[in-house]
C-alpha cells in the first residue's frame, strides 16, 4: 500500500503571511532545475558493500546555459553546526562565487561525487576559456541507520543520472535523490522545497529553498508552532532511532533571482537558521547544518577581459528584510513539506522509518487552532 | 496607575521541557551580579541636550571577585546580525577570553560608556600585575524614539552606580537600566532574563541568559508559538513607530557554569538565534542583534608563571547539545519576560510605547491550547 | 635641534617593483583627506588627569562629500590579532558598508571619539534622509609608555580639530595626530602612508595605505629584506621598552579607487599582513592587528528608493592579484615611513623613545646590497 | 645525472633566532609520522586517463595510537587564500577537533582520497565506541601542468600505501607524494618540513612545519630577505609556466607539542601567512593558501563518560608570542626546503619544471651578506 502524502499547503498550514510561486518550489526562481537519482537495491540483514542500499544523489544547477564554473553566480555559506562536509566552501567563502552545480548525498560518498563532478565537467561542457581546475560544492547527510553507507554504493554514474535528469517544474519531494534514506524528527524524512514572493513594491522577488532534512529529536518538531513532536509518541509512531541514536543534519540551499552580493547571499544563508528553529532545529551537536545561499541575478561575470570592470546590480541593506522573511518561512515550509512527502522505509536490518501520519498531524493542526480554514 | 506586570512563568507559559533555576535568571549561575542605572528625566517636546531623557546602563559581572581583566573567563562571540555595536569583541574573538565587565547601554553613548570600564577599573581594583590596556565589552540597542539620544546624557557616574549596585539574586526586569526606552515587538520592551537546569546526568548545569530587548515587528511576534502578534492589532494597542519605523536590536548575554571552552562558548552564543527565532526575530536589516556568551567554570588562568601550562575543564562534543537546548529556551523566555514586565511608557515628544495587555496575552495562550495548567 | 627626517624613498630605499603615486600618499586614491591634531603637553613624572601628554587623532575621510552616512563606500576588515579595538565593525561586516569617517587614536578615547563622530555628524550634516543611528569606526593603539593614557585628555574637540583639518595631497607622518605617542620595533614610530599605481593594462587602480604604527620587538625589524633591527643595538640606540616590555599595534588603513566589492575588499584588507610580515610584523599576542580596506569607486548607494536595485561596478577574481601586490607593498613602505619620519620623543617620567639613525639605515642598506642607485 | 640536493640549512641559510628539532621536521613534534606516495608513470604528449602522471599523496599522522576520530587533537584552520580544497574544516571549525589523519594530494583527487580515508579507518581501525561517520581533512594542489589531473590516477591503494608508509624521523622532500608534480616560484616545488624549538623557559615547546608548496611567481621569491627570484632570469632557468601560467597553491601544516586550545592552534595556522609572506607568497587570487595547526598536547578526550567534565592543559594567551616566531620562521625555512630538495622534472607534453640551481642561491646569498658562516 502507497501512502497518499501531501505538501503542507494541501494539508491547510499556512506558513507565514508570504505567498509561494507557482511550483511553491526553489525551481520557482527562473532558470534553476533540479535532477534527483535514487538508489534502492536489496532487504535483509547488512551486508557492508552489496547493501541493502537507500540513497542517492541530488543537484541543483543555479542556471541552465551550462557550465557554471565558466558563468558563476554569487554565493554566501554559513554553518549553523558543522558536524557535516560541503566541499567548495573555501573557494565560495573568497571569492563569493558558486562555480558549479551543487549536489547532495550521503556522508561517505561526498568524494566520489565530487570528483565526479569534475568528470561531468570534463565530459559535458566545451570552454572558450577553460578553468585549470573545478572546486565543486557537494554536500551530505548522513543515511547509514537505513542504508549501507560504508558500501560506498554511489558512483559517477548515478551523479551523471542525476545531472542530466535536473529540470524545472515541480520538483519531487520526499525519500528521492540524496534524500532517500533520512531521517527527519525521528520521524522519516528527506528531501523538500518551498518558496516564497516578495511583494512587487519591495522588489518583486522570489526565494526558493530545497532542503535535505535528516536532522532532531521527536519532542523538538514542531509545526506552525504546534508542538506535533510531543503529541505523537513512540508508543503511537515507533522510531527506532531510540535505541541507537544518530543525531543527523540538514543541508539548506536557498536560491533567489533578487539581485545579492555575496556578503548579502551570505546574510541570506544565515537566516536559514531562523525557518530551521521554529520547526525545532537546535543545530544539535551531531548534526551538520549547513547553509548555502545564491542570486541568479548577476551573470555573465566572466564574459570580458580580465581586468576590465563589469557591472552589477545590489540592493540597500534595507531591501534584504523581506528577503530575510521570505527565507525563514520557506526554509520552515520546505522541512515541514520533506516530513510529509516521505514514505516509510525499510532499510538494513530491516529498520523502519515511519512517515508522519497525516491525518494526525492535521487533527493536531485543529487542536491548537492553526489549520487554514 | 501602575500596571501590575508578571513574568512569563506566573502567566503560565512553559516554555520548553527544562526547569529553570532558583531566580529564573541569569543569576542563577554563581557568581554572577547584574546592576542597573535608570536615567527617566523631563516630558514633552525634544530638546538635543536637555532631554526628555529615558535610558540607563545595565552591567553584568561574570564573577565577583576584583577585576575581570586579572582573573577573566572563557566567552565566544556571535552576530546574526550587525547593525549595532559591541566595543571589545576583537579581543574576545582572539584571546577566547572576557575581560572586563559587560555594559549594555543606548546606541549614542557606546563610547562614554567603553572609556568609563577603563576608568572604574583604575579607580576601584588594584593589581599584582597590571594589565597595560583594557578593551571593555559594551553593546547598545536604540532608544532614541523614547529619548533624547543624541543628547548623550550617559555618564561616567551612571556607570559606576550600575556597576557598584550590581548584586546577586532576582534581577529588575523590563524599563531598567540599559533596557528603559527600549521596544519589543511595537510593545515596550526592555530587560529580560531567564534560566535553566541542565539535568544532573547531562552534567548539572545551570545555563542564565538575560537580554536587552529593542527588536521586531508586532506581526512576527509569537510566544511559545501563539501568534500574539497577529491578534492584536493596532487599534487595541497602537504602535506610534508605525508613522516612523525604527527596527531595534538585541543584545543577548549568556552565562553558563558548565565548563566551556571558547569555541564552546561561541557554539552557545549561536544558538541564542533559536530562542530569538521562536519569537519572532528575523535579524531583520536594521537590527544589531549580537550576542556573548561565556563560562565561569574556569578561572584563575593569569595566576601562574606567564609561560607555565595550566589545566581548565571543558566537556565532549556530545556534551553540548542539552547546554543547545537550555540556551534556546532561557533566551526564549528572558524575551518573553522583558515583554511582560515592561510597562507602558511615554517619552520624547509625547510618545507612548505600550505595554504588552498581560490579560491578553494569558487569554491567547489558552484560544491556542497552550496555557499550562 | 630638530633631526632632519626622510621617507624611504629619499633615503634610496624601493620596495618592490610597483610606483607610488603623486603624494606617495593614501591621498593618492582621489577624494580622500587626512586630519591630525597632535596633543602634547607638559614633561616630567606621570600625574594621571595632568600628564605628560603625548596623544592625538588623526581622521580619514574616505570622499570629500558629506556626511559618510548618508553614502557610504564599500568596505572590509581583517585581523591579524585581535589584541585592540575598532568599533564599527560589527556593521562593516555585516553590510560591507563603511558609513562613517575612520578616527584613530589611543587606546583609552576609543569612547569618547566614537560618540563624538556621532556628534559631529550631528552638528556638521543635514540629510534628506537622516539615518537612526551611527555606528562609527574607531580604532586605536596604545601609547601608555610616553603619555598619561589614563588621564583621558582627548575631547570632542580634539577631534573636531582633526575631522576639520583633514585635506588632499601630502601627509604629514610620524609623530602627528594618533601617532604622536606610539613606538615602532622599539624605536619611535608612529603615522606612515605610502601608495602604489597598478599598471594600467591591469586596471590602472592606485591603493594607498595608512599606517598608525606601534608595534614590534627590535630585533625582528626588517627593511626591504635587511636586518636593520639586529644590526642596531640597544648600546647603539637604547629602548626603555626593555624594562617595561609593551607590545604595541598597527591600525592599516587601505584604501583603492578600483571598483571593489565588500568581499573584494576584505581580501585586500587580508594582505595588509603580507607586507607588516615582511618588516617584521609577526602579530605578537599583546598586538592589535586590525585592518580595514576601503573601495571609492561605487558610490550613492542610498540615492534611490530603498527597495530599487542598483548597479555598482566589480572587478573578476583574476584582476585582484596586481591589487594584492599593490597592497602589500604600500603597507611595506607605509610602516618603514613612519618609522623614518618620526622624531625622538621623550615622555612621561622622562621616558625617551628614539627615532632611528637615518644614517645608519642608508649604510646598512649598502651593506646589505639593497640600495638603490 | 641525479642533481645533488641540499637543504637550507647545508646551504648556509639561517633563518631566524630559533634553533630546529633534531630532525628539523614535522617529525620533530613527537608522535606524528609522515607517509608519501609517489606515483611516476609515462611520458610524451598527454592523454587523459592515460598520462604521463605525476603526482602522488602524503599522510600526516597527528599521532601513533590508532584511530584519530577515536582520539583526536585540538586544532585550528586559516585561509589566507580560499582558491582550494581542504575537506573536513567545518567540523575542525565547529568542534576545534581534529579527528582524521591528515592527507594532501593533486585538486582532482581529493574526493577519492577523502572517502578512502572512511574506508581505510573502517579497515584498519577497531572501535570500542565506533564514531557514527567520518570527516577526513583532505587538501590539494594543481599539478596539471606536469601530470594528467583529469585522467584521475590516484586510487584508494594509493591512499593506503601512503598512510601505511607512514613513519617518524626523517622526512621526504621536494618531488614525493602530494609534492611529485608541483611548481613553486616558477621553480620545481613540493613538499618540504622545518621545525623550531621554542626556549626552556618560555616552555621548551617544539613546532614542526610541512609543505606542499606550489605557488607563486619567480620574481617574488626572497630567500632570508635575499631577492633570489629577480636574479635568476627566464633566460638562466625557464619557466614554461610563462607561456600557460598557472597560480599555484601551497597546503601548510603546523604541528606543536605546546598546550593549545583550538582557538590558539587558529592563532598558529593564522601566522603561516607570516613566514609564507617573507618567501615571496602574496595569496594571489589563483592560489589556495590553507593552513592547519593542531597541538598533540592534549589527548583521550573521549575517554570518559559523555558528559563528564575532563581536565586539558592550555597556555597563557602571552605564552603564544614565541610560538609565533617559531611558526613564522619554520614555515620560511619548510617552503625554501620544498625549493632546495626538489630536483627537475619533466611531464605532460615533455613540459619541464626546472629545480632552482643550488650553486646559484648560495651565491646569491652571498651577494647580499646573507651567508652563515
Amino acid at each position: 500500500m502507497t501512502e497518499q502524502r501531501m505538501r503542507a499547503r494541501e494539508l491547510g498550514i499556512r506558513i507565514g503571511r508570504l505567498e509561494p510561486g507557482q511550483y511553491n518550489a526553489i525551481t520557482d526562481v527562473p532558470g534553476i532545475k533540479v535532477g534527483h537519482e535514487t538508489i534502492i537495491r536489496g532487504e535483509g540483514p547488512l551486508v557492508v558493500g552489496e547493501g541493502p542500499v537507500r540513497t542517492g544523489v541530488t543537484v541543483i544547477w543555479p542556471h541552465s546555459d551550462g557550465s557554471i564554473a565558466a558563468d558563476p553566480v554569487y554565493a554566501g555559506y554559513h554553518q549553523l553546526n558543522g558536524n557535516g562536509e560541503m566541499t567548495g566552501i573555501a573557494w565560495v567563502n573568497e571569492s563569493g562565487l558558486l562555480t558549479s552545480a551543487i549536489a547532495i548525498t550521503n556522508t561517505a560518498s561526498v568524494g566520489v561525487v565530487r570528483d565526479g563532478l569534475i568528470a561531468y565537467d570534463r565530459d559535458r561542457f566545451t570552454y572558450e576559456r577553460e578553468p585549470d581546475f573545478h572546486l565543486p560544492v557537494v554536500g551530505e547527510t548522513y543515511d547509514g541507520w537505513l542504508s549501507d553507507i560504508n558500501g560506498f554504493h554511489v558512483t559517477n554514474e548515478h551523479l551523471y543520472a542525476a545531472a542530466d535528469a535536473a529540470k524545472s517544474g515541480p520538483v519531487a519531494e520526499g525519500c528521492v535523490g540524496g534524500g532517500t534514506g533520512m531521517n527527519l524528527h525521528e520521524f522519516k524524512g528527506g528531501i523538500g522545497t518551498s518558496s516564497r514572493r516578495v511583494a512587487a513594491e519591495q522588489g518583486d522577488w522570489t526565494v526558493g529553498v530545497l532542503v535535505q532534512a535528516n536532522y532532531g529529536m521527536r519532542h523538538s518538531l514542531r509545526i506552525d508552532g504546534v508542538p506535533v513532536g510531543t503529541e505523537i509518541g513512540f508508543d503511537e509512531v515507533p522510531s527506532h532511532t531510540r535505541e541507537t541514536p544518530k543525531e543527523g543534519s540538514i543541508i539548506i540551499i536557498v536560491a533567489t533571482d533578487a539581485p545579492l552580493l555575496p556578503d548579502q547571499c551570505r546574510r541570506i544563508a544565515r537566516r536559514a537558521t531562523i525557518g530551521l528553529a521554529r520547526v525545532g532545529g537546535n543545530g544539535n551537536n551531531g548534526s551538520g547544518d549547513l547553509f548555502l545561499a545564491f542570486s541568479t541575478a548577476n551573470r555573465g561575470m566572466f564574459a570580458g577581459d580580465t581586468y576590465a570592470p563589469f557591472a552589477v546590480q545590489s540592493l540597500q541593506p534595507d531591501a534584504m528584510t523581506p528577503l530575510f522573511e521570505a527565507t525563514a518561512d520557506a526554509t520552515e515550509e520546505a522541512i515541514v513539506n520533506a516530513l510529509c512527502m516521505a514514505t516509510t522505509v525499510t532499510g538494513v536490518n530491516g529498520r523502519t522509518s515511519h512517515a508522519v501520519p497525516l491525518d494526525r498531524v492535521r487533527e493536531l493542526m485543529a487542536k491548537y487552532n492553526r489549520l487554514a480554514s
